[in-house]
């Protein structure tokens, strides 16, 4: 896409499984105007993608889209493929899925590969190098990025060189929905004894499907109070998710925390219980950031 | 219940969460009658218990009844409180919930709690006295037996020591109907290559949040063939879950897997991946054989 092409501004939407979000931004890439959804990709049936995006232009403008997320996925509107690690916005840039007649572009995931373990994520890197560029996140460290499917992103020199994904939102939730234990994950989780009990139980390497049943046990024989299991349980979670992140990770700095707050305040407690200081980064900011870096990395 | 009550046979019912089956046992123990329907506790309304019980008399005779199972359960028919570990077939007898009214009794289902750990079981406690009774099982032996709640217990002395419980069937379950991993699941699972490895990177000790979103990543990426993903990821849970039922186990001797040969078969060949033998063992004949076990031990 050619510069004049942004000149007026741009729609910047981050097209996730089940919700969308889109932004209306000056050439300047000040926000002046959004809105949020429930059309994710899976709300949009077969060759509705057109019409979907001609739906975001109503809403926000007819200006040049720039897109990031599932939209970029096999079950997307266009296959944006992995770009592999290490990769920086550059690379993003340069890969750019373009939709020309639509004046839209794609972002592409990124995918890491190290021959024992393969990882792929859509969406989050426009955030971490976002992080970078506003100067959220030093442009070397290790970026946790909590959600559905959590991120652990090493970052050097504003480069993603690696990361690892752990599906704790989605377990958490299989749980809550469809377990033995979801008349007990209810309630909401707050930091506090519980939560941090069970950070340092999952932080101590047990497997996850013997330590859940415990949780249902304690509370049948009264080890464990009803109301604190929600709590308990996503320590549990959060913690063997820690451990993950942090093993073969730098060792020393803060880790960015990045996301929505209601989640980056669980990961920064339970850093702290293992001892690291977290810095706790709103997503969306960083997600505008990275969405700036990237138009001025366009050609 | 005294012993002229038993002198004419027994109905010996195993009435689990979503399954009942049912056996007419004559004087000596041997089944002259059976039948299994899915009219576990979940399908029996609020006071449907005894017209639920009066349907078994009437398939099977007018003989007292002996319940192992759920049926004992906050949510089954009269709640037979847990018996602590360490616990044997003489103490299970003794703390028979009786229902004297209905001519019928439930065995009471065993806990475990080491102050740090809790732990819980209902109706494998039969079978694990039955095949120490029949001598499928040495009195003093490590015994795993798969299922929803997989439970792997310590018998010394033909009496349970502790016992771990892992919910390996469960999470595959959750994972095959509601996750991400969903569409590669649906193939059955086999013992192979796949499976193996599985097994061998469940033993690894990382967190199973972590290895379930890899095995997609490796799909999406070609580097795991979509075929082979039930497999590996069963693999993957039964490794972690073979981990845990070693560890703090007795390190010799055969290793006692009893349940549905379908089952047992996984375990046996996980086990072996360990370095450990394997005596399958199938499920049924333990449970009558503790069934005749306990009506010998009733006062």
């Amino acid at each position: 896409m050619s510069e004049p092409m942004w000149k007026n501004g741009i729609i910047a939407v981050d097209w996730g499984t089940t919700n969308r979000r889109a932004w209306r931004l000056d050439r300047n890439g000040h926000s002046e105007a959004e809105f949020e959804d429930d059309q994710g990709i899976t709300a949009i049936k077969t060759g509705g993608f057109p019409a979907a995006v001609g739906d975001v232009r109503q809403r926000l403008g007819d200006l040049p889209l720039l897109m990031a997320g599932m939209i970029g996925s096999n079950r997307g509107w266009v296959e944006a493929p992995y770009v592999p690690c290490p990769s920086g916005p550059a690379e993003l840039a340069r890969k750019l899925q373009q939709i020309p007649a639509e004046r839209a572009a794609i972002v592409p995931g990124l995918s890491y590969h190290n021959g024992a373990r393969a990882d792929v994520m859509r969406g989050e890197e426009v955030q971490l190098f976002g992080a970078v560029a506003a100067g959220f996140s030093p442009p070397d460290a290790l970026v946790c990025h909590p959600g559905t499917h959590n991120k652990w992103a090493v970052l050097e020199g504003g480069r993603v060189t690696s990361f690892r994904t752990v599906m704790t939102g989605e377990m958490f939730s299989l749980l809550s929905k469809h377990s033995i234990l979801s008349q007990w994950l209810q309630t909401s989780v707050t930091v506090g004894e519980p939560f941090l009990a069970g950070v340092r139980q999952g932080m101590g390497g047990e497997a996850l499907t013997a330590e859940l049943f415990s949780v249902r046990a304690g509370v049948l024989l009264g080890v464990r109070e009803a109301h604190e299991a929600a709590s308990f349980t996503s320590g549990l979670l959060i913690g063997a998710d820690v451990r993950t992140g942090l093993a073969g990770a730098p060792d020393t700095g803060d880790v960015i925390v990045m996301g929505r707050p209601e989640l980056t305040r669980l990961y920064a407690a339970a850093l702290a219980e293992a001892g690291r200081e977290a810095r706790e980064v709103d997503g969306e900011r960083a997600f505008l950031a990275g969405i700036q870096a990237l138009v001025k990395e366009l050609p």
